[in-house]
C-alpha cells in the first residue's frame, strides 16, 4: 500500500503514520518529494487490510497496488486451470459450451431442448430448478421436481447439467442431482454461500455480479477457493450501466483482463448479457473471439411459450447455426469444441 | 403493459398477438397510428408478466406501465407507516437515529460507542456481529459473542439494537438479540432471506443495492411484506456509479422518490454511502432537508483504532455536533427527533 | 406516445389531457383499464415532443414509443449504406481499417507508422493534429503543421486520412488537408459542430459519447444527415461505467444494436475502449466477430517515446499480426478486407 | 506518481525504467518489497503526464498522486472565492439563486417570470436564448432575440442575466448581453470555449458534466482560470448513472468534495438533476444542508405551456414556498441570501 501524505503534513504526522505501522508490524519506505511525502507500505497483506490509515494525521489518501486475492491469481498458478467435469473440459484449449431453457418447466420441454443442444455440439445442459424473481410474485422454478427431470435429461442424453444453488441450504440437495453448481449474479457476495459451494467437490460456475467489479469477482472465487476447491469456472454476464436498450452491458474487456490476472476459465452468458435474442449470436462470436473458454446460452424449444426469459432464448435453428460459426471461430483461436 | 408493434407489422401479427393475450385471459386496445400498431393490455399484471411479448412476431417492444410491487405503494396504503420498535418510532413525524460502531470489537468499545450514541440522542445502536467482507482474509466479525455484548449493551443504555443477518440460517439465532434485523445492500435480492426475515416480526431495516433500481428495491420490500411482516425500514446506503472520489455516489433523491411510491419510512446511511468521514455531516443534514425519515451513522470512539471501516466513522465529538445541526433541521422540517 | 394516468385520476383529469392533444392537432386512443386510463397518442412526432405532457393534471408518466432520428434509420433506408472514400469503401461488405498514432508527432514518426500501417492492409491512416486533453497542461498537438504532414504521408502511401476537428470554426482547415473529419466522443453534442461538418463534402467519423445511449448517438448523426451530409461513419469507443480497469467499457453489444436500427456503417476503436495495449487484440477480434464494419487502431512505431497514449498503442509487430487474425474472422463473417 | 512493477520483473527492467525517469528530468525513490518493487517519481507533474509508464518493460502498473489542476485547488488558495456579479455576490456566506425558465420564449413570458422570481429573492434571472437540444427536430431557441430580452428584463428587473454558450463562435454575441456566461453540461469538455470564455470579464457558470469525474470537472475549470479568468462557479446538475426514475442521479456528495478540494463557489441546478418539477424542493433543500453557494432553478409562470422542460419547472407558488425553507436553512449554515 502507498500512503500518500497532505501537502502540509508535519514532520509529526509523519512519524505518527510510521510509528502505527512498525507497531502494525509491517515495514516502510519514505519517498520525500518537494510538495508532499509518500510512504510505501510493505508486509502481510493481511495486517495491511486491518489498517485505518485514511483516518490517521496528514493522510491525504491511500492506494492498495496488490490485489487481496491470491489462489486466483496467476502468480499463483501460472498455466490455465482445465476444469474436468466428468471428462468434459473447459479452460486452456477446451472451449465448454452450456446451453438450455432459463427455466424446467416440463419433462417433455427439458428432453427436446437438451437434444437439440447435444446435437447442435453443447456437452452441458442448464435448467433453473430454482429462479430468483424480481418479483415475489413471477414463477420461482419446479424446485426439486425439476432437479429430478434435469438429471433423467442427463441419464437419456450423456449431457452435464448446470443449475443454480441460490442460498446455502440448498447446496446439498442440488449438489445431489448437478454436475456444475451455478451461483448466480445476485448471489456474487453471498459469502455463506461461496463458502459452502467451496467444500463441496463439485465444479462451481461463478457468475460476475451486476455492479460487481473484476477484483471483486476475483474475491469472490478466492471465497470459494480458499474452502479448498479450485474447480472454478467464472461466468461475465454483463454488467449494469446507464445504457437501456440491452438488459444489461455485456463487458467482454474483463474476458481478456481476467485473463491475463487469473488462471481459471472464463466463459460468457450473451443471453442475460444482453437480455435479446437477436444479439446473443454476435456477442456469442465476439466472446470466443476475444478468447472465452465457452458460453452459457438460453436455447427453448419454443420461445414463445417460455415460462421465462422467452425474448432472450434461441430456437433450435438459431442456436445450431450459431455453433457452427463458434467452430470457425475457435479454430482461428487454436482452441476445439469437443 | 403496451405493446409496441413494428412499422411494417402486418394485420395477421396483430392477430397472432391479440390471440395470444385472450388466451392469457387478458383483455387490449388497440391503437392504429399511421406508421405502426400499438396494443395497451388489460388485466391481471401476474399473467402479463409471464407473457414473452417480445419473441411474439411483428413486436418490436414492449413498456410496462405499472409496478410489480403491491403492498408497498402508496396505492396500498395512503398515509406514512409508523414503525413501533419497542417504543421507538421511525417514520411519519418521527425521525429515527441509528448509530455506532461498524463492527462489535469489545464489550469496552461497544460500551463506550453506545453512551455516547444514547447522550447525543440516538435511540438505535447498530453495530456488526457478522461482517460480509470482500476479502476472505478480512475481519469477519465476533458472530455471537458479538450479539452478546450487543443485547448487553442495550441493558445498559436502554437502546434498541439494530444488527445484520447475512442469511437465512442465521435469522434464528439473531433474533434472540437483535430489535431490527438488517438486510445488507449485497443480500437485497437474497430472496430467501427475504422471506425468512417477512416471517419473523422483528422489525427489518431493508437497505438498497449497490446496483439497484428503486423498481428492484420496492420489489424486495414486497418479498418481505408478502410474508406477512409489514415493520419495513428502507435504508438508501449509495449506488454504484462511475465516480471514484465517495465510495459510492449517494442517491439522495431516491428518498423523495420512494416517499412518493411508498408508504415506508425511508432513512439514509451516509457513511458507507460516502465512505468518508467528512461527508458524513453535510449528507446527513442534507438526507434530511430532503425528507429522510432517520440517519444510520457509524460513529466509534477512536476511528484510528477500528477494526474495520474507521475511516468512515465519526468521532464521538463530531456526532454530536452533527445531532445538533440535525435538530436544528428537523423543526424546518416539521419533525421530532424523540 | 404514450400517457400512463394516475390510478385515481378523474375524468376531467383525462379530458384536460385529451383536449391538450387535440389543440396540438395530435389524435388519441384511450384505454380504461380497471386501475388507471391509458392514452395512445398519435401524430407529428415533432408536435408530440413540444408537449409537456408530464405536468398536466393526473398524469403519473409519459412513455415515448418511437425515436425522433429519421434519416438514420433503417426505416429510411433498408440497405447498408457504403461510405465511400476515394475509392475505399466501408459498409456492407467492405471493412474499412484505420491505423496510426494518438497524435503527429514528427514527419518521421508518422511516416514509418503510415507505411506500417499500409504494408499491415489498412486503408486509412488516422493521427491527431488537434489534441483535446483533459488538462490544459498537456500536450495539444501540432495544429497546421501536423496537418501538413498528415497531407504529405497521404501522397507517400496512398492512405487516407482520418483527423479529428476539434470545433466548428477548426471545420475548414481541417477539410482542406482530411479525408474523413472525426468528430470525437468530447463532441457528440456539439450540434453547431455536428451541422457544421454536415454541411461539408467530407465523410465524417462520429464517435460515441462517453455517456451516451445509443438513441443519443444516432440523434447526433441525424444532426450531420440532417444539414445533407450523408457520408456518416459511427464509431463505438467505450463507456464510462463504474469499472476501472479499463479505461472505458467497450460495449460491442452497441454494435449489433445500432446495425438492426440503423443503415449507417459502424467500426470500433479498441485502444481509446480499453486504453490497453494488450486488450486491444482480443477486442478488435471480438468487434469484427460481432459484425463492426471496420477498426480504428493506435498504432507507434515505438510507444515507450509516444507523447499520447502510448500504453494503448500497438507496436507495428502486434498490428501485423492482429490483421492476419481481422482477415481470417472477416471470411467468417462474410466479408473482405479489401 | 508511483509505478508498480510486476511480482517477476527484473532488475534490469527496474534499472530501465528509473534511466527513463532520469533521461526525463525526473527524481525516483526506489521501495523493495518481499514480491515486488515501487518507484515513488518525483518532480514536475507536466513531465512525469508526459511519460508512458505503462508500456515500459516490467511494469504492472503507474497511480498518479497529485491532481493536474493548480489554479483551482485549495493549495493554490486557502480562503473561498466570492464571486462578485455587479453586487451579486455567490461565495463564502453568500447564497446565490439563479432562476427563470428553461427558454426565453416571449417578452410576456420572461418578465412574468423575471418578477416572480426577483419577489422570492433570486438575485439573478436564469434562460436560455441558444438550446442544445438531443433532436435536431426540437425547438432551438429564440437566439439574439432572446438575447435582447434577457436584456430588458434586466433593465425591468434589476436581476442579473445568466444565460447558456453554445460554442466560441457565440461568445461574443452573448457577452454583448449576459452578465454570467453558462457552459452547459455537454461543454464541459468543449476546450476552445472553457478557453474563449476563460479570455473574458465575465463570470462562467461551468456545468458539470453528465459523465464527467470531479477531477475532470475541476480540469475544465483550470482551462478557463489557466486563460486569466478568476470569476468561475461550480454547478452540480446531475450524472448519469442506471437509474432511470430520475433524469440524472444528483451528486450532492460531490458538492462537499469540491469544497473540500477548490475555493470556488459550487451551486447545484435540481431541476436538470432531478427532471422532476416535485423532486425540485427537496433536493434544493438538501443541496443548501450539504453546503452548497446557491442554486440554479427552473421556474416557468404556466409549466403546462412551457416549450421546453416544462416538466421540471417550479410553478411562481412552489418557488416563493421553497426560497421560504431555503431561508430558514441557510441560517443553521450561517449563510445569508442577500
Amino acid at each position: 500500500m502507498i500512503i500518500v501524505m497532505r501537502p502540509k503534513s508535519s514532520q509529526s504526522d509523519v512519524d505518527t503514520v510510521t510509528k502505527k505501522l512498525v507497531e502494525a508490524g509491517l515495514q516502510y519506505h519514505l519517498s520525500q518529494g518537494e510538495s508532499r511525502t509518500i510512504i510505501g507500505v510493505i508486509g502481510d497483506k493481511k495486517l495491511i487490510a486491518k489498517l485505518p490509515v485514511d483516518v490517521f494525521p496528514g493522510v491525504e489518501k491511500s492506494v492498495s497496488v496488490t490485489e487481496s486475492y491470491k489462489l486466483v491469481s496467476r502468480e499463483f498458478r501460472q498455466e490455465d486451470t482445465i476444469v474436468n467435469v466428468g471428462g468434459a473440459l473447459i479452460g486452456g484449449q477446451h472451449l465448454g459450451i452450456m446451453a438450455g431453457p432459463c427455466a424446467v418447466e416440463s419433462m417433455e420441454q427439458l428432453l427436446e431442448a437438451a437434444t437439440v443442444v447435444r446435437e447442435a455440439g453443447a456437452q452441458f445442459l442448464r435448467g433453473g430448478a430454482y429462479k430468483p424473481r424480481t418479483s415475489p410474485y413471477a414463477f420461482q422454478g419446479l424446485e426439486e421436481k425439476g432437479l429430478e427431470m434435469l438429471a433423467e435429461a442427463r441419464n437419456k442424453t450423456g449431457l452435464k447439467i448446470v443449475t443454480e444453488v441460490v442460498d446455502a441450504t440448498s447446496v446439498e440437495i442440488v449438489s445431489k442431482y448437478a454436475d456444475v453448481l451455478q451461483v448466480g449474479a445476485r448471489n456474487m457476495q453471498n459469502f455463506n454461500l461461496l463458502k459452502t459451494v467451496g467444500r463441496t467437490d463439485k465444479a462451481v460456475l461463478l457468475k460476475r455480479g451486476l455492479s460487481a467489479t473484476i477484483s471483486e469477482w476475483l474475491n469472490a472465487a478466492e471465497y470459494i477457493m480458499s474452502e479448498g476447491n479450485y474447480n472454478v469456472i467464472l461466468c461475465e454476464r454483463g454488467i449494469r450501466t446507464f445504457e437501456t436498450y440491452t438488459r444489461n452491458t455485456l463487458d467482454l474487456s474483463a474476458v481478456a483482463i481476467v485473463k491475463s490476472l487469473s488462471h481459471l476459465p472464463v466463459i460468457v452468458d450473451p443471453s442475460h448479457g444482453t437480455g435479446i435474442w437477436k444479439m446473443v449470436s454476435p456477442m456469442s462470436r465476439a466472446a470466443i473471439a476475444a478468447g472465452a473458454d465457452g458460453l452459457m446460452i438460453e436455447v427453448h424449444p419454443n420461445p414463445a411459450e417460455a415460462l421465462c426469459d422467452g425474448s432472450q432464448s434461441l430456437t433450435p435453428q438459431n442456436f445450431s447455426k450459431l455453433m457452427g460459426e463458434i467452430g470457425a471461430i475457435s479454430q482461428i483461436m487454436d482452441k476445439k469444441l469437443r
